[in-house]
């Protein structure tokens, strides 16, 4: 992890969080030590608890309480103890939280108001996450800002286009054995993840169909040379559907019914709701066969449809989740959204904020770096002639 | 222009415009004579002025006055009947003014304030008028909301991306017979113009490397698999340098000196400032030999240098400009943008606004339909789903 | 022409032709002058006449013959005219022949025996010009070997999918102004040329069908991720239409019926034939207008069909033509395969024989050179391994 | 296996190997099953022994000779064992051998004379075998037609292209991790391997550097957009590298010097020569060590150089090798093979043979119907055309 080994060697020279209180709940992984290490060589105080009991290793967990790391978490404790290790940081009246869930957050503001006067603000990574604290800021009970980290520029292009884009497939190929030249690619949905799906579907020899409810979207497909049409078409035409819309039943009995023997059904989304997977059993009257690991074969209509992975997010379930490089990116975000919270302490509003453009250029600076990668920089002269119109009439 | 032909069917039944006076300052030409009539199929007044005298065809200006417009605009008129056309339109009161360079609103500004009272709002068309207008209201001197029609997705999309994208190479392609397989294109700025040059580059065969200044753009586009380095070192390694930052001097004299003999140099940004001619000269000692059309060759230590187009952007000096599928989105933008001004009168703010997403996504919508394409539309339950986050949990 | 001329500097050093009679009957233009050029340094006694007198450019004639090259041709000159020139450089006796569609070597052929009597060899440029030589040597008439330069494996790849790859798309734009985003590309034929189209087109953002009758070229077509169908399918999906095939009437009355209003036909195989232009006039009972310089519409029932360049090929018609790097890597085959026949003088076959492959090595190392590209030589280790079997067992 | 079976079923209705002996020596799977089937459907007096002792699936030896095959396979045999069964087909007087290593015909040649009186021909699947083959011819000693199914035109496409593009990159994610996008692919070998990597490396973001010895190569690679340099060059410049030129040695010594820290290195090509192992070993003085299951780790000069499987073929060794489409078309052409040979018995030379183009047609013409693909024929007009080529003058 490159860029937050450099964001540590950073913090470590100039204690950004000298003596800051920041309360960490996260999946207790060897990653997640890594950016512990890097808070508390910033000067932060850092506590510890799991955003999921199935995910803690015990090794990272000893390790850090070794190294004077408050933990709280133990793998496989049940919903009891978990709410108790919740409960225990939250009792530390943290002044900066991390949250993958937003568990430890929603926990503080549940909980007595004494408790949250310290609170600088928040950094949250998931979708669910975000959900949460909007609406604890639609009801005006939101007391802190926080940072909305998944949403970030560098986020959507790593984690989205690149990460799962890539991974997506992997998923696909690996669970299936596909060729993917020659086949048919129907995609359903061209946010950035399924642009990165695209083109890497294109790089791979399969003709790619996008079908998108977006017209500004179904346009950019379009122009970016695929075929756009709606899911009844591409239901006729696909070899392989991956959805990646965000929305529910996507793919559903009408489509089903038209699919060609021998589909291949994936969902890249991050819930399992956008395959109507009731649809499908109703329409071929039974559970389907698995007749491989990751593979649920369904007959409708004499024809065979092949599900992934029960419709759920196909490159954490069939493929190997995300690369390093993501969680490099993602991790060193949240520590820089960290420090950008404990800088500009008592000046952001309390509300769900993006992550400023400071925090994504200072990650793109450190990421081409790790990369060997050196690019310009303004001249004097570039630079007034950039926040001066005048000298262009 | 089939989009704009869509909006006029549409204006022509509904009338949204009627009774409204739009005085429009563009160059009078065939396309801006399509745009006239949907504003009056609306049910606007329009007066028209041209946004420069060299472009107006007096034939288009004819027919238009034949047809009930108030023209103001003679080829060739100097540059006192000039601005007599546009205080002649300005003295008409308008409430709604289409701009090309920002002459017409800011000739209303400067003026007595009594003509600007009935002033819905405007539109402009151009970085060069933006950047007026916004002068305009960083003096808090703006009295009415103006829509920045090219800074919309759609314009960005198509006019930049797109647009330019395939004319920017064409016009470097006729001026110099250029194959482009084996070349290395060296691309200075990686906006949606350079992202639109550097996958056409690279569809026609040419290894591109890209510049940058901003950090996120240039990690976008090495994760886009271009290779990444500073203009200097770029410098030795290009075949073919196209400029498209909005910067000035982006290629210079220590470019320029390392340089490989036979270098083309072209310029796709707006201004001509891009490439440092003054530097190129001194280097050369002369003012170069032209050696074809728009080819002008300089002498640099014994090398030679290819300058296209005097600098000028390149696919407007030595191709054919914006394609008809361009100018079609961008005047349809206009017309929509002005339906938006009126519909929401005396609702938005004196600045300069984005233009709204629902005109964009109308625009879609319109040039899928004559693209042939058809979409999906949102089931009522997805739309329930998308705006309800507690279904998710 | 870069290659060209490293070409002519070794011949200078090497003087691998001394003495021998070459006669050349090419197009005579400064490229050719080029060629005539080198072919002098490497010692040869080189007569020359026109290959077709309408393309005579009489200065680069005057040029020749002041530099003591013994021409015949004068632009605009008759066809007896032209004939007699024909027969005066065949009258020279000629060791070595270089044609531009056999006009020589057949003029040889058809006189008496003694003329060809000192014959070595000698290359053929032209698709047509080969078809005449075969005819000789179905014949068994044909008195010495000729190299099929158009044939090589360099010229396939430059000329065909590079050169007419990238000049017929720019011969469409020039033509018609289209956008090429966003458009339905039906590419009738996938030999090296459409391929070279597949893929630029495919970068400027179209999506790209292809219609073959091969199957062997359609399922690399498939493979390499394009959509593949019969043209009577294609024919109601395409925007623009594109064949490029070798054969006649590719595009025809069952295709003109089916296809949307506004769709664009042309040419990029070398014989105006490939769409049947009598079918198209039958159906819209007239001869069509011209609405554009290059664009002839036709109404077929209803829907407006625009044919460019009356079907003629329209790289050249259109377009440019050959990039200035297609035709230094094409006469520099020529003067490789002259040089190759002298070497080999009396030992080749009486046959219409390939470029052999040392040549195509020799070109491809002098362009790469050009390229300023270096690449690697095998060591002496690696030789022996890949000539010995033995050792990988 | 769609192609297998449509040549099964046609087999069955046209019996084109009825009473004919075919001795097969190929690993026992499934997969060999379906080819045995499908040569028993066409008549054919099947007798089976493994290719590989360690490959064999005993279930499918038991359900063969259930199907009164002859079958003589246990799985994990010894080599006396493995020796007497392919002994044990060869006494059985084959007509025609079908090969993976080219044991049972060299046993066949090696035997008494009579043992090959009736032989018909054989088929090959592999280079390695075709090297015994080809040895063979040359001590003139080779007793029947040979067709080299791994040389066809389909199987170059579709194994190594397509196959082993896709699957050699899959090896490489699965073993590191790696996101492919921002890296630099470093490609030794621009073949068809080398051409399916690229150009699936490029889609997945990476940049792409290519190293070949043969300068028409290099020149393809330069002409598709691709970077080309020496190995030397390179070896300061990747991220990953992927060699697949066949030869040995690729990289070594003096390119582990020059990388970077962290570099990845991996072999796609077939045997395990290609990174100089035991010059990395010097290099770092000792045997690495494991980092991940298949990531050995290099220290050379304080950097980290990271093999890869060993060197091992890296689609094979990390991933899941060819994908079932592959193996479809490969024992699909075994068939038309074996087919051809049957139906020209007597007539073809006995040396190492091409597949024919008809076999390699009718192979893509079930494929693009297995994908439901269709496509044209040629009218009789064309044909007379395409075989006359008087009409074209």
């Amino acid at each position: 992890m490159p860029v937050l080994r450099s964001v540590r060697e950073r913090f470590a020279a100039q204690r950004p969080l000298a003596g800051v209180r920041v309360a960490v709940c996260l999946h207790v992984t060897a990653e997640t030590a890594n950016l512990v290490g890097a808070l508390r060589a910033g000067g932060g105080e850092v506590a510890l608890c799991a955003a999921n009991p199935l995910s803690t290793q015990d090794e990272v967990a000893a390790a850090l309480a070794g190294d004077e790391v408050e933990v709280h978490a133990v793998r496989g404790e049940d919903l009891a103890a978990y709410a108790r290790h919740v409960a225990a940081v939250a009792a530390g009246e943290p002044q900066i939280t991390v949250d993958d869930g937003a568990d430890l957050i929603t926990a503080l503001h549940a909980g007595e108001p004494a408790r949250r006067e310290r609170l600088i603000g928040g950094t949250e990574e998931t979708t669910t996450g975000l959900l949460r604290v909007r609406a604890l800021e639609a009801q005006e009970r939101l007391a802190c800002p926080v940072l909305a980290v998944n949403e970030s520029q560098i986020e959507r292009a790593f984690n989205d286009r690149h990460g799962t884009g890539q991974s997506a497939l992997d998923g696909i190929v690996r669970a299936t054995g596909l060729l993917l030249a020659g086949q048919t690619l129907v995609l359903l949905g061209y946010g950035a993840t399924g642009q990165g799906i695209a083109q890497r579907a294109r790089g791979a020899g399969a003709a790619v169909v996008v079908c998108e409810v977006d017209p500004l979207r179904a346009l950019a497909a379009r122009m970016d040379g695929f075929e756009v049409m709606t899911a009844l078409a591409a239901a006729e035409r696909g070899d392989v559907f991956v959805t990646v819309t965000g929305s529910r039943d996507v793919l559903r009995a009408e489509h089903f019914e038209r699919m060609r023997d021998g589909a291949v059904l994936a969902n890249a989304g991050h819930f399992d709701v956008e395959i109507d997977l009731s649809g499908l059993r109703a329409l071929a009257g039974d559970e389907g066969r698995e007749v491989l690991p990751l593979v649920r074969q369904f007959d409708v209509a004499g024809r065979k449809l092949n599900l992934l992975a029960a419709g759920r997010v196909v490159n954490l379930a069939a493929g190997d989740g995300h690369a390093a490089a993501v969680m490099d990116l993602s991790f060193a975000s949240q520590a820089l959204a960290v420090e950008h919270l404990v800088e500009h302490a008592g000046t952001l509003e309390a509300r769900v904020l993006p992550v400023p453009r400071e925090v994504d250029e200072a990650i793109a600076t450190l990421k081409l770096s790790a990369l060997g990668v050196t690019i310009d920089a303004l001249t004097a002269e570039q630079q007034r002639y950039l926040t001066s119109w005048n000298q262009r009439a």
